[in-house]
């Protein structure tokens, strides 16, 4: 039996500074750096096992067959990864999330991070964080951040080579929560591919682009050094500034429903109360408030008594890609 | 007796391309153009007498006597009309609005438009449009548009002389309704005065002030040609780079509530099925929703079923300030 095929677990992550808008689409080379934290307690596995009898790429999502877009897509990833290895066989690719889908939590991260590693390794490619960072950013942006364990920056980088994501801190450097309160489990209107897509139509784009190498050492100093309070003003003020370009593009994005700016709203409040509580908000209508451990239970159940709040999914930071057995 | 008395009336106003921070805070000079159109349904009604009885300043709203911070800006103001006038005395004024406070419509501009007009003829000021709208504008802002009739356009100019508004079409020229849904009655947490101090703070505040005289273009364009589709994405597009520039301001300033993200999600699907309405939203939680008068009670009936809209106030377009007899 060929030993083609691996398995790969990855975390997907939640940003603090948001990558929003590319400089090149296709390369997925960014328009800005970003800092995100692995979700530890959740995750996707994916095997993948090349296959000479196959006449196509197979995929699997979560044990039921995917075809269309989401095939498409993983097939064209698996056309770059035989091209840079000595593979020629179509693959077979199955793939499961512990996190259902729809929640607001960015599957495609861990999705192409965990595909990134198993495929590959399945290959005979045995690439480096750095490598494989870059490799997964071409399946989806966001993915190369959860290549790298724990706290991750993604640097913009000038193009394929150095743009890449490494780890800032591990995920024992500060023991944050991410409170995710679902508000909405439709699937969103406009998909994250379509936004970065039209970031550029916003007058305010240019502008945000400008400022966030400032927001990368205001938020990574505030990482190193778990100042909670530095850390909820920028995170909060990169979410906002994202939103605003959203809001004002052609066409006008707003992903927020009326329980988002309710726990918005709330959240401010707690943090004046003393609670270290802070939101952000991606390309979706559901809030991850981040916290510290040690108020999960007060947040949680804050987050809960808010009308519309359907519920709460809770992680701490998770480590880097990595190969089961 | 002496005749040193005068009343006059004057309407609120909307601005559909809005005035956020001034170039000269004190002056009132604004860093950017603005158009609005009056509220004819609107109104306030000013007596000023000029009374040489008089120790101070006297002010009632309301029927009620004024004290404290609005005192306190009336008589600023009244210090510049006797500054500019042959007059001496003390004043008495006596102010009532036919609408709410608290409602989010601006009673600072209809009052301060009618206490220009009311003032200045009450020392014996002969004040043409233009003159009345930069005294006006000293006073609070917005209230300079709300001297000239119909639509106005405040243009920015570049100090006190030539910081004015006028008139670009008449009441009559379109139909337009204004039906504001009142989601919140409480007093805003941050005034528009203060938040005009910190809008520089925004990051994205310069690129707004770059883009607004394409926007004015744009609008002033939309209302000449009665085009409601133009004249919707130019008011809402502004609206947002506006709350854009609040959101990211330091402190971070969210007027937002909940059912003002029910509003304008809804706002956005009826013009979809066809229904002429775009949203406009001032610096507190309330939204102006604009739309042609023949779709009225449509429109009024949809706002009132949307949970947390309290009460809609239904307005079309007002003339300028006069005196009565």
């Amino acid at each position: 039996m060929s030993q083609k095929t691996a398995t790969a677990i990855a975390h997907p992550n939640i940003a603090f500074i948001k990558y929003w808008g590319n400089r090149h689409q296709a390369l997925r080379i960014p328009a800005n750096g970003s800092i995100s934290m692995n979700l530890g307690a959740l995750f996707t596995r994916t095997q993948v096992t090349f296959d000479e009898s196959l006449a196509a790429d197979q995929l699997s999502i979560n044990e039921a067959p995917a075809t269309g877009a989401a095939h498409h897509r993983v097939s064209d990833f698996l056309a770059w990864v035989r091209h840079i290895s000595a593979i020629e066989e179509f693959a077979r690719v199955e793939s499961e999330n512990n996190f259902p889908m729809g929640t607001g939590i960015a599957s495609s991260a861990s999705a192409f991070a965990a595909l990134s590693l198993a495929a590959s390794r399945a290959a005979g490619l045995g690439l480096d964080e750095k490598d494989l960072s870059r490799l997964a950013r071409r399946g989806s942006g966001s993915a190369c951040r959860s290549v790298p364990g724990g706290f991750a920056e993604w640097q913009v980088g000038t193009g394929d080579d150095n743009s890449y994501a490494y780890s800032i801190a591990a995920p024992e450097h500060w023991d944050l929560i991410d409170c995710v309160a679902i508000v909405d489990q439709d699937h969103k209107t406009t998909t994250s591919i379509e936004g970065h897509a039209i970031a550029d139509t916003s007058p305010l784009q240019a502008m945000r682009i400008e400022q966030v190498p400032s927001y990368l050492a205001r938020c990574r100093e505030a990482i190193l050094q778990r100042d909670f309070e530095a850390f909820a003003q920028i995170t909060e003020h990169d979410c906002l500034i994202m939103h605003a370009v959203m809001m004002t593009s052609s066409p006008s994005l707003i992903y927020w429903l009326p329980p988002t700016l309710a726990i918005i709203r709330a959240v401010r409040d707690w943090r004046k109360s003393g609670i270290p509580a802070c939101y952000t908000i991606d390309a979706g209508p559901n809030v991850h408030v981040i916290s510290e451990e040690s108020y999960l239970n007060k947040v949680k159940s804050l987050l809960e008594d808010i009308p519309g709040v359907h519920q709460v999914m809770i992680s701490g930071p998770g480590g880097a890609a990595h190969l089961t057995d």
